[in-house]
Parts: structure tokens; C-alpha cells; sequence
């Protein structure tokens, strides 16, 4: 079986959200294991972030669809792209099938895709007001997960979206190696027993 | 003062260690502020990581030569550029004039330009003996700074790296609140107060 995370990234993107998440997924193939995959997935072939640095995107919104994991990421723009049906149309996905993520704004998107209800759900402070106008009940906290759908708040919380992930579609031992790699040096026992515990895994 | 901060950034780049830096230290131009830029810099106008994600660079080695700050990225390829004459003769930093930083494997090439000397440095658990084989006295921490060169080991040390280059060009306030801005929600006082401990800020 070939796993596929999809990382929905649109013009205007936080590099953090996106990218962090990008290079610490990729570490299950670049150890390799040939069935694992991670895309960067958007509207255009080419995106530029925030900051104006412009990347080339791996996949479009309609195989990102399919993704075992879809992790929705932030960026500048993100009302305006929750409020254009024509790439809100595109992304298509299914909490009984996928485990869907977001990281920071991507929470708006989550719940203009009806995927959050009344669960309660993390994002970034500057996006907080306006994710709650979005009728989301907002959690002071920087992870949080329930069944199939995970959030997350704040950019350096994308270490913890990456080892959910990672735990739920490989398991603790792989999770906790990709945290202890990324740590930094003389650090690496708190860094990864505080994110096993925001994820659910045993501390080490 | 236009300050000018180049990210050297290499064929097989690691992700996390030139784009956190580069997305928190733009923090300062996106809050308005025109007399900061930030700039990938690479020997190639288009350059690859080490997971497959391509990016358009900003600018060429010989404009970075000219940076009040320079951070060395690291990547796969690290002693394959250190042993490329073509690359690293265009390299010509100056510790008197630049702050210069390098992050993990960036330490390599920072002691093959004869920046680090007897100075202890940082560097990644993965790299270490091949840094420490080049003459290196490496440190078991994630950041340490002397004078005007600082280096960094563990990708999720780029946070500090970020927060000492803020520190030096524009002070204690702005490293604060771009530390702040980045970290998880719920854990901020955490994360700054660690950053500063790093960087030699006052705790808050």
C-alpha cells in the first residue's frame, strides 16, 4: 500500500505551515520507504507564498482528493480562497476515509467544507476572531484531535501536525524518531515528550 | 539603512533549515517595515531540496556576499558543495562587516571558509562526526553564538537562529515578537522564554 499526504498549499501560503510539515513527512521515504509520498497540492502549477517565495507545486486539488491524508495549510489569503467556488468546488474530501488536517487559517477552510461541526478546533490568535465568526468554537491550545480530523494553531505547532500523522499511519515508533530528528540538539527528550503528548503517544 | 539578510541555500536543501528562517525573519517586512528584505540566495535560479520541492531563488551568491547577515542552510549535498570550488569561490563572507550564521550541516561549510577557527559551533547529530573530522569542536546544544558568527544544530533550531539575527540588527522588542508570533498557541511564554535563553535576551 502506498501512503499519499497531500498538502493543500494556495497562493499567499504560510511557508512554515506548509513547508515544515512538507520536510518532516518526507522523512518516512527519505529513509526509504518507497510506498510513502508527500505533495505539495494546489489550484496552479506554481504558488507564492506570503513572503513571495514562489515554489513549484507537485499536484492539482483533484488528486489531492484521493490523498490518504490531506493537511490543509494557512496563508495570507485564506478568506479569499474559502469564498471562491471555484476552488472551493475542487476539494472534495471524506473524514470516514481521509485523515484530514489544518494547520492555523486552514481551520476556516475545514469548517467552509463542513468537516468540523461542533467540534472544538485550534488556529493561529491572528486568525482566531474571524475562525469563530466562522461559527468554529476555538481551543486556547496548539493541537487537538478527535476521530479522523485534527487542527492545529500556531506555525512551529506544524511538528505536531506532522507526528499525528505520521503516528496514526505508522505508528509511534516512526513518529517519535521523525520528532527526535528535527529537535534541536540538547533538546530533543522535551521536544518529542511534548509533542507524544499532544498527539496521544506514550512519553519516552 | 536598507539591512539585507541572504539564506546561502544549495542543490538537496534541507527545508526546514532555510524556509523557517526564512518565513520568521520576514516577519519584520510583512509588518510593514520596507527597509528589510530577505532573500534566498543560490548558485542556480532554481534550486531543488532534498525532498523533491523546487523553489525560485532570489538571488546569486555574489549578491549575498554583500548581506548584512548571511545563514548558511544545510542539505544533503553539504560536502559535495564544500568540495566544489566553482561554488564556494564565490563565496566571500566577512565576520568583521556580517553576522554570519550557519544551521546544521551549514557549519561545514562555514569551517571550509575559515570562519570558525578554534570557536566552538553547533551542528546536527548526523553531521556531527563528518563536522567534527573537519576540525570542529562541537557542541552538544542546539545554539551558541561568539561575536558575529553563530551556528544552530537540529532543524527546529532555526528558531533561534532567527530570533539572535533579529536580536542583533534590530533589537530585543522585534525578536520577542516574532518569536511569539511563530510559536504554538498555548505555549508561547514557553518557546520565547527558551529563544531568549538561547540568544542571551532578557526572559519575559
Amino acid at each position: 500500500m502506498k501512503e499519499h499526504i497531500a498538502i493543500l498549499t494556495f497562493d499567499g501560503f504560510n511557508e512554515l505551515d506548509s513547508l515544515i510539515a512538507y520536510g518532516m513527512l518526507s522523512r518516512i521515504s527519505l529513509l526509504g520507504d518507497t510506498d510513502w509520498r508527500v505533495s505539495i497540492a494546489s489550484p496552479t502549477p506554481r504558488v507564492t507564498s506570503m513572503n513571495g517565495l514562489t515554489i513549484d507545486t507537485h499536484i492539482d486539488l483533484h488528486e489531492a482528493n484521493s490523498a490518504d491524508a490531506v493537511l490543509i495549510g494557512s496563508g495570507m489569503k485564506t478568506r479569499e480562497v474559502g469564498n471562491d467556488a471555484s476552488i472551493m468546488g475542487q476539494i472534495k474530501l471524506d473524514s470516514q476515509k481521509q485523515l484530514i488536517v489544518s494547520q492555523c487559517s486552514g481551520t476556516f477552510l475545514m469548517a467552509k467544507l463542513g468537516l468540523i461541526g461542533k467540534t472544538p478546533a485550534c488556529t493561529d490568535t491572528t486568525s482566531k476572531p474571524w475562525v469563530q465568526a466562522a461559527g468554529v468554537n476555538v481551543l486556547n491550545q496548539a493541537f487537538y484531535a478527535n476521530g479522523n480530523i485534527a487542527t492545529a494553531g500556531g506555525c512551529l505547532s506544524a511538528q505536531y501536525v506532522s507526528a499525528w500523522l505520521i503516528l496514526r499511519l505508522r505508528g509511534l515508533e516512526q513518529a517519535t524518531e521523525a520528532l527526535r530528528y528535527f529537535a534541536p540538539v540538547g533538546e530533543k527528550d522535551e521536544y518529542v515528550n511534548r509533542a507524544l503528548t499532544h498527539i496521544g503517544g506514550a512519553r519516552v
